[in-house]
C-alpha cells in the first residue's frame, strides 16, 4: 500500500510548484495568480492580454504512451494549445523545443516535423521559431502564444460562485483509455489513435459566459481538484461518475471488466474542458454553444463542501479528488500498482 | 582530422535548422525571417510587437561547464534576455522550463531557484510561469518574453550595407575563456565566475540606431557568419583579431601559450552584442550611448567580399568565419581534438 500520510494534502503537483515558486515575485501586468490559470495571462496594454505557457512532453515518450513521431509531433502542440483554450484565448503560434540524442536519424525528425506542421494547419497558427539541443534523452515540448482582445472578460480557474453550474465541453474517458491499452496491449487488443483536438473555440465562448475553466490534460479528478482548491469549493455532480465517460469507451471497458471512472482518474487525460456557469448567464451560453453546434455537458453544480459528491450505481459517495489524481504519483509510475490502488477504491466505494 | 567534405556550407546548426523547419509555413505578423534574428518578432498591432524566445542548456551541463546550480539559475535566464536585447526589445518576464531527475534534492532546486530569482530581480522581470517534467537528464531552459512599442524602429539580424560600421558591445572572450578554464582546469588555476550580463539598454540604442544585431551566445565567428550569410556580406576588421578578446585574458593567456582569438571561435561564447550602424546614424547612436556611460567598441566595416579580412601580428590574412564556428561541432565535442584543429589553423596563417 502506498504511503498514506502523503494523503489529503492537496495536489502533490501544486506543492511542489509553490514550494519552487517560492521566492519568485510576481509581475504587475499578470493577471493570474500561481495555480490559478492553464496559461499565463499578461496584460500588455488596455486593448490587449497576452496568454502565454510552455507545457513538454518527457514522462509519457518514457513510458512508451507515444511513440510514433507524428503523434509526437501533434501532441507537443496540442498539449500548449489546450492551455490556451481553457482562457478562451485566440492562438498565434508556437515556439518548438526539441532535445533529440546525437544519433537521431533524420526520417524520425522529419516525421516530428510533419506533426507539428499538421497541428498548426488545423488550428491556423505557425511555428514562430525554437530551440534545438543535443541531449541523452530525447524530449520535446512547445510554448503557445495567444491574445485575448479586451475590453472582454478574461476567465482563469478561479472565479466560482456557489451554485455555479458544472459543466465538461464532451465525454471524457479518451485519454485514460488510451493511456490503458498503451499500457496493457496484450488485454486491449484494439489500441486507438490519439490525435486530441484542442477546444480553441469553446474556449472562447467560455471566457465571455463562464466563471471559471480547465483542461483536462491531468484527467478529471485532477482538474476537479484544482478548481475546488482555487475557489475553496467542492462540486455535487448530478449524473452517475460512469457517465462522464463516452459511450463507445464504456461499451469497450465491459469486456475488461474495469470501471468507467478509472479514465477518469488520470494522469493521462485528454483535452476536454472542464467550466462552470453561472445561472444567470446560461442562456447566453448555451445560445452561443449552439451557434458553433457544440452540446456542452452539464454534470453538476458548486457548493460549499469542499467534497466531490456523486454517485455509482445510485449509491451517494463523496471523496477528495485529489487523493485520487495523486495515485499515480504515489505509486511512482508503477501501472500495475496503481491499477490495484484504483480497485481498492472501488471496493470501498461499493459496500 | 576532421572530414573536409563538410567544411564551407555555412553554419552546421542552421543547415539542420532550414532543414527541420523546411515544412513550416510563415505567420504573416511574423517580421523575422527563419534564422534572421536573435528572438522571434511578431506584430501584434500597430503599436506593438512581441519579441519571444526560448533557450535551453543541455549540453553545457551534460560537458560540465555549468556545475553549480545558482549558476545555472542564472543562465537560464540570460540567454533568454540576451537574444531579447539582440531586438532591443523591453523584456517583461520569462517562463521557466525544467526537467529533473526523480531523485533531485530540494536544496539543489532551491538554489536553481535562488539563480533565477537574481537574474530576474537584476533585469527587473518576473517568473511568469513555467513547466515542470522528471526525465533521466536534468535540463533546463526558459521562454524570454518582450515588448517593442512601435512606431519605432525594429532591428534583426538582417539590414546590413555595404561600408555599414561593425562593433562590439565591449570586449570579448570570456565565454571561451570559461569553457576553457573549466575543461582544463589542471592547467588553468583561476577558474573564474561566469555570471554574464545580458545588454538590455544597449541592446534598445542599437535598435534605434543600427542595421543588424546579434549576441555573441556561440561566439563571435559563429556571429559573424550568421550576419554575413543573412546579409551576403563580409567583414574587413580594423584591428588585429586578437584585440577583440578582453585584456585580463589576453594576460592570463600568455602564461599557457593559448592565442587570444581561440577565445573568439566559440561554441561557448558570452552574452555580448555584434551590430552594424550606418555611418550617417554614427553620431546620433555615439551620443545615445554616451548618454547611458557606455562606448561601443568600432571594430571593422561591412565589405562585399564574402570573407572577414583580418590581421594577425600584422600579417593580412581572411577567413570563412564558419569554418571556425563549425570545427567544434564537426570534433564531435572532443575538446581534445578542438584544440588541435585551432592549432592547425593558427599555423596555417602564420606561415
Amino acid at each position: 500500500m502506498i504511503n498514506q500520510h502523503t494523503i489529503g494534502k492537496g495536489l502533490i503537483e501544486n506543492d511542489f510548484l509553490r514550494q519552487f515558486a517560492s521566492g519568485y515575485t510576481r509581475s504587475e501586468r499578470q493577471i493570474n495568480g500561481l495555480l490559478e490559470s492553464d496559461a499565463e495571462l499578461i496584460r500588455l496594454n488596455k486593448d490587449l492580454v497576452l496568454a502565454i505557457t510552455t507545457d513538454n512532453i518527457v514522462e509519457e515518450i518514457h513510458q512508451g504512451l507515444y511513440d510514433d513521431p507524428e503523434q509526437i509531433g501533434w501532441m507537443s502542440v496540442i498539449i500548449n494549445l489546450s492551455d490556451l483554450s481553457a482562457v478562451g484565448a485566440r492562438p498565434l503560434g508556437i515556439l518548438s523545443n526539441i532535445t533529440i540524442p546525437i544519433d537521431t536519424d533524420t526520417e524520425f525528425l522529419s516525421r516530428i516535423g510533419n506533426g507539428i506542421s499538421k497541428a498548426c494547419n488545423k488550428y491556423g497558427i505557425n511555428v514562430f521559431g525554437g530551440d534545438t539541443n543535443t541531449g541523452e534523452e530525447f524530449q520535446i515540448g512547445a510554448v503557445g502564444v495567444g491574445l485575448i482582445n479586451t475590453p472582454g472578460r478574461i476567465i482563469t480557474r478561479k472565479g466560482i460562485e456557489n451554485g455555479d453550474l458544472l459543466f465538461t465541453s464532451n465525454q471524457l474517458g479518451s485519454g485514460g483509455y488510451y493511456a490503458l491499452s498503451k499500457s496493457f496491449d496484450d488485454y486491449i487488443s484494439s489500441t486507438q489513435e490519439f490525435y486530441p483536438d484542442a477546444r480553441i473555440d469553446q474556449g472562447e465562448i467560455i471566457r465571455k459566459f463562464g466563471s471559471s475553466c480547465i483542461d483536462t490534460s491531468d484527467g478529471f479528478f485532477a482538474a476537479a481538484s484544482n478548481l475546488m482548491e482555487v475557489n475553496s469549493i467542492g462540486f455535487q455532480l448530478s449524473l452517475e461518475l460512469d457517465q462522464l465517460v463516452e459511450v463507445s469507451i464504456r461499451e469497450s471497458l465491459k469486456t475488461i471488466q474495469t470501471p468507467p471512472w478509472y479514465m477518469l482518474a488520470g494522469p493521462h487525460g485528454e483535452f476536454e474542458l472542464i467550466f462552470t456557469v453561472n445561472g444567470k448567464k446560461m442562456k447566453e451560453f448555451l445560445d452561443a454553444a449552439k451557434a458553433i453546434d457544440w452540446s456542452p455537458i452539464l454534470i453538476g453544480e458548486a457548493i460549499t463542501d469542499p467534497f466531490i459528491f456523486f454517485q455509482i450505481k445510485g449509491r451517494h459517495l463523496k471523496c477528495k479528488p485529489e487523493e485520487i489524481a495523486n495515485l499515480y504519483n504515489l505509486c511512482e509510475g508503477d501501472v500495475h500498482q496503481y491499477i490495484q490502488e484504483l480497485h481498492a477504491i472501488h471496493k470501498s466505494w461499493n459496500h
